[in-house]
């Protein structure tokens, strides 16, 4: 897979040096290039920001740089190879672990990483006609820039591809893998000593027994998920809970819903 | 502010000397320090990590070095001063604006990014007893390790920093910002030239009329923020909407409930 990414701090994108994603790249497996937008500017102060039309605070980054160096990316591919353009910003669709599955099955991912207000909105047309362009959010908070959500996304999209991860089996239960964890939080986890602090880990982890264990987890995964995103419940497949995972919804104060999914019990958080 | 990071790639943080955050530490105003937990272990192979209680895929980390490298942090603190201890975990409770605000308020942040399958669990119940400890998700995705989500939550976090961004102002247009905004993404920013590659810029941007201006702002972020956000526009309080908002989302397709919010048009959508 080939990544590029267009930047005015290079320095921030580093961290694809290290861990899964750099051992990738010596691999030879991840093509990452990051670009200088500095080096596309013309002027003896390289500028790449201007005062927005229409007034307002902040500054919009200036169309002309990003057209010379998206242009020049797109060139540099081999003949009939187009890139998906992914453009974080937070006005974009939100960055989920099924776009991630989609990204990682791309050949070429170019990255446009914005500072102050974001870039002209022509760039995103102009590319928006020729190429499959994302315009993604990675979550409801403001950044200064989309130099760290590429680090996140880049980190989403290649621990999926074959041989990144050294344990295939380490995606099946990852929070939000596809399947019966679908819309489950991970619950605990423990490793040794047993005791610790004079902390003892839950028995049934030392019982030998499977079918108890899943159980367990599975359990505990629906009080996480309960206390911590309520609307992961309420979006639950009915199809997808088996009669035990009812009941455990019951004593956690939810309420099942003639369609089969489950609600939360208002009156009982009320009183 | 004083914020403590532990981490086994200490290096994955020094996109915390550039930009604003850079910055906010050359002056002082921030005082960053980043911990390497292998420092914590006392084996030959700087062991931090061992297989699940229970078995299962992956590798969980060693409750003893964080309860050192933790209680050193702590113990380094003046008399009185106790940190909130933010975990990252795509089991915790969702990294919001809201909660970015919270965080911008408090004295000293420690922040505990894992790899593998994540921290015994025991750690979190040990430091949850006496400190304020806070399990939070940047996003529905999973990563490689807790060190991304650290730079985005400090980045959210300290741009909110008094004098860290240069224009104040420039927080109350932001998406997510509370206030007339709360629930709409930015729309689309322009700045010069007025022509690029025959694309012209909205006329209305160079009227100088401040109402239809702002008005034009408001249309177009309904309009990203119906497309991209159908479930903002959902959550939207009836009495930040005006008249003029009302007719652009039934325009836009959206039906006024009963209850003076908007649904989806199901309808329209399925045929």
């Amino acid at each position: 897979m080939r990544l590029d990414v267009v930047t005015i701090f290079p320095e921030y994108l580093e961290p694809l040096n290290l861990s899964l994603v750099g051992k990738a790249r010596a691999r030879g497996q991840l093509d990452v290039r990051v670009h200088d937008l500095r080096k596309f500017t013309h002027d003896r102060h390289n500028t790449v920001d201007d005062t927005p039309y229409g007034g307002g605070p902040g500054m919009v980054m200036k169309p002309e740089p990003w057209g010379e160096a998206l242009d020049g990316i797109i060139a540099s591919g081999e003949a009939g190879e187009r890139p998906t353009l992914v453009v974080p910003t937070p006005s974009g669709r939100p960055f989920t672990q099924q776009l991630a599955v989609e990204l990682s099955g791309k050949p070429w991912l170019v990255f446009t990483p914005a500072r102050y207000e974001g870039i002209d909105r022509r760039v995103i047309e102009e590319y928006g006609e020729r190429f499959d362009v994302r315009e993604v959010s990675i979550g409801d908070y403001v950044l200064a820039g989309g130099e760290a959500p590429v680090l996140v996304m880049v980190e989403a999209v290649a621990r999926l591809l074959p041989g990144v991860l050294g344990n295939a089996a380490s995606h099946q239960d990852d929070s939000f893998a596809p399947g019966r964890m679908e819309s489950l939080l991970e619950g605990p986890v423990y490793t040794k000593p047993p005791e610790w602090r004079g902390r003892s880990i839950p028995e049934v982890l030392l019982s030998g027994h499977h079918g108890k264990i899943a159980r367990w987890r599975r359990d505990e995964a629906f009080r996480r998920t309960a206390a911590n995103r309520p609307d992961l419940i309420e979006g639950c497949d009915p199809a997808a809970l088996d009669k035990h995972d009812r009941r455990i919804l019951s004593e956690l104060g939810w309420r099942e819903l003639p369609d089969g999914r489950f609600g939360r019990q208002r009156q009982a958080v009320e009183e």
